[in-house]
């Protein structure tokens, strides 16, 4: 019932390179469908993921038909085209050249669902804070994403659409919430650091600014 | 700006390894506080995780101190005993033999807050989905939680806890969101599978009955 504590100094050195190695991919997808058997791995990582009194509220829909991505970019563009009206000047103009999808670039898509009302699991661990329903789905997704990497496989996250049109395209009941959009695909590179630190959108804050030791402190604060 | 994209055959199978091996490890925590080399580790993967618009919203606390412990070991019994209350007959009683927690045993706690409504990343990617922020911080904590697998290091998330009252016990600005409750140290196994599967609580259901393809189905529901 117990397992071998040790990972060796490659291990351990594997798991942090995956860690820093991730990337958002938006571009640069090869035009090849995953095989069945990876695709099956990446989902299986998801599907170990920690889940609220092993309630296990996951459910991935894997899109692949070309129509159904179409569709679903249009809701991008859509979504994308408000959140632009929101910037003025240079910052308009800057957040319209970023590239934010891959959705028709990448074979497949994954639509990562939640149901955070089931049964299962019996509450446990729900009644003070429900929605570890849902993280518990992002603890899935953050599993694919580095088993991804470590398949060289990219994966982009696209939060710019309405949850509520994605539902009638996917044939998603009501009671399930969306929790994420993913594009997934072989991918020709790996960027050395995050697309908007590349392209000056965001810096990186240090480590030590987000850090306080046995109460909250704004010291560091970024 | 590009990083090389294969890892080799034994560096995947350690990422698959410790997707594997993780546990929310609640028992069998070793009285040794960890060093600062490998905590400052631990949290530098967790603050490596991707986050909407590189927003960076997550923020750490490490608490150590066992007075504030034991101040909020004594918020999950309360949290608890209202919960227990909620179960009736044998389910109680199983419910009540769980553990479910490691705050006293632990020699460190971390408590995981998110600033969702932060400037920075400029609200990209939050217009449409401002959860995502939360979610982020979700993917870091995911981080961290493999990262001290691969370090003999055990993670437990207690969500049994009145959020209000942790955020007066560690001086939390109401603006920030709590997000996880984790008690962090070593510990003397791993178990090789889920306590809530072990004692009987729940089951674990088969990958293929959460995967449809191309729209929702519900033919594979558990």
């Amino acid at each position: 019932m117990t397992q071998s504590l040790a990972f060796s100094d490659p291990e351990r050195e594997a798991v942090y390179r995956v860690i820093a190695e991730r990337r958002d991919v938006r571009r640069g997808y090869i035009d090849q469908p995953l095989p069945e058997a990876l695709l099956h791995r990446l989902l299986a990582a998801a599907h170990c993921a920690p889940s609220v009194g092993l309630m296990q509220p996951s459910r991935f829909i894997v899109i692949r038909d070309p129509v159904i991505r179409k569709t679903i970019h249009g809701l991008f563009e859509s979504a994308n085209a408000q959140a632009a009206a929101s910037y003025t000047g240079n910052q308009r103009e800057q957040y319209t050249s970023l590239k934010l999808e891959g959705i028709l670039e990448a074979p497949q898509n994954l639509c990562v669902v939640c149901d955070p009302h089931s049964e299962r699991g019996h509450k446990l661990g729900r009644q003070t804070m429900p929605e570890t329903a849902l993280y518990s789905t992002v603890c899935a997704i953050q599993n694919l994403w580095l088993a991804a990497r470590a398949e060289g496989v990219g994966v982009g996250w696209v939060s710019i659409l309405d949850p509520e049109r994605l539902h009638e395209v996917l044939n998603i009941p009501a009671h399930l919430v969306l929790v994420a959009y993913l594009c997934i695909g072989y991918c020709d590179h790996f960027a050395s650091a995050p697309d908007l630190e590349r392209y000056g959108w965001e810096k990186r804050i240090s480590l030590e600014s987000v850090i306080s030791y046995d109460r909250y402190s704004e010291a560091g604060t970024p």
